[in-house]
């Protein structure tokens, strides 16, 4: 295969999924062989977006195949959080808009990481940058991925820049912002017949922080209290968790995202750094996280922080 | 201090040098506070340009001060070739044409890396996208960074890209670009006055490959047979120092920049790493690497893979 394979995280969000079918478009229209796929399984929201377009998902896979000739990331760079052969490939870029950590190449690259709320931004500005066409479903693949990532622009990750994008983008789709990103963050709300498990694994990311590995599960609701009725049933799946991976720390972040609060469960033995990081007293291993909203600024990096 | 500052990597060379004071004229013009410095003594290659522009060099600096509000990386990442303190400032920004290795962050931040043979070729990128103007002082500073980088566009790091920013910027210049390419060059290879310490450390960079510790040192020579001359107080100074740094291999790389070949010294329990990487057999621990000049495309990246 003469192709290059573009995808996004384990667990893919909206971004993740959004990202690799828009880069796709993007690199296909300057000449190249790639194929967008995705490393898990899609979530309501990415399938309501999907659904809204018609548009097929990209191809579930596990590794990268062998005759591959070179992968593409989008929105991650972290080894951990990526296909599971990813040293054994080629990386030929890196399109991101996260922290900068395990990732390492033997062969310069291009790297492009931009403190924006959302991958599909900077796709947004090389779209610009290449003088190239954005037809409606891929200016509204971006968009929803920016609606997505920045929940309707109320997250401290959204920039200037995004907010600038979403709003050029929309009039490119021709489509009414608000309505639709709430309709689509309400489908991404949807829990109901989601098992403890998959609660705990559909966007959830692997981080190290110098020594100790840390799990942080982000899932948003609209009433967090639903969630939490259900907390024996996640503590037990998350201390089986814990131990299958030898974590320092799991981390569940129940986002209201009515009332941009978060409220978290923390289990294992760095839920004091939860407590320094956040200035908070775990209850019943619970706490209410004020304002909080967004796992990249203000939760990884506090929680970062306190394991110097 | 509100500044941030602004440096290339440790055992500067001419495109840290000429990139950190090029992007501090860019970022200045773009309206923020920064400063260049430098992490070690020039060259005799950066001293004849600078000489030549009448331009000051950046100050030494050998740790970031504590009120510096943060700091932006050139021409490097790997935090084992950045100033000694790095793990404790705020980094802002990387502009960087190298592999990514032992880098990370907990925020997110601007992050350019390109596979191209130069900084100052992405720099020149930068002023063209954000409209700036090139003085002839800043155009030079850049191609000559691009000729030192490029071995005057022989070396195969050296892409069109640079080719085409160097031919630009020789315009702006108003320079015969082969003349001054050579003379700089030429410069960089007087090795005379050079202790072995010296000619040993002053581009040395350090790598880890997995679990392995590496140097790599480059110079530049008209005749490589002259360096070796002074073989056996190389090598006792390269022993000392593989023991002090507890090195797996210390690799002295002697380029020939008039036939375009490496004469190369190996040391270190790693040696069979050099020969599997070059296939060739040493002898008296040396071997000739026909056709190698880059360090960063021929050298790290071939070494890399024989340490996995």
């Amino acid at each position: 295969m003469d192709k290059k394979m573009i995808f996004g995280h384990k667990n893919p969000d909206t971004d993740s999924i959004c990202s690799a079918l828009v880069y796709a478009d993007l690199k296909t229209q300057l000449g190249d062989n790639v194929k967008p796929v995705r490393l898990g399984e899609l979530n309501k929201e990415t399938e309501y977006v999907l659904d809204y377009l018609d548009v097929k998902a990209p191809e579930l896979i596990t590794k990268v195949p062998e005759d591959v000739k070179g992968v593409i990331l989008v929105d991650h760079n972290e080894f951990q959080q990526s296909v599971d052969n990813i040293r054994d490939v080629k990386i030929l870029e890196v399109i991101d808009h996260h922290r900068i950590s395990n990732f390492e190449t033997n062969d310069p690259l291009y790297f492009r990481v931009e403190p924006v709320g959302c991958t599909s931004t900077i796709l947004y500005k090389m779209y610009q940058e290449n003088d190239k066409e954005i037809s409606k479903t891929i200016a509204t693949l971006m968009l929803s991925a920016i609606i997505s990532d920045s929940l309707l622009f109320k997250s401290p990750t959204c920039t200037k820049e995004d907010v600038k994008a979403a709003k050029e983008l929309g009039e490119i789709a021709e489509i009414n912002v608000e309505e639709y990103g709430l309709a689509m963050l309400e489908a991404g709300t949807a829990l109901d017949d989601k098992t403890a498990v998959e609660l705990l694994t559909m966007d959830a990311k692997e981080f190290s922080f110098g020594e100790s590995d840390v799990i942080i599960a982000q899932v948003n609701a609209i009433d967090t209290g639903t969630v939490f009725e259900r907390r024996e049933e996640l503590e037990a799946e998350i201390n089986k968790i814990i131990k299958e991976k030898e974590l320092d720390l799991f981390l569940l972040v129940v986002t209201d995202i009515i009332n941009s609060n978060s409220d978290v469960l923390a289990i294992g033995k760095a839920t004091q750094n939860v407590e320094e990081a956040f200035k908070v007293k775990l209850a019943a291993n619970r706490a209410l996280l004020e304002g909080v909203v967004s796992r990249k600024k203000q939760i990884v990096t506090h929680l970062g922080d306190t394991f110097k």
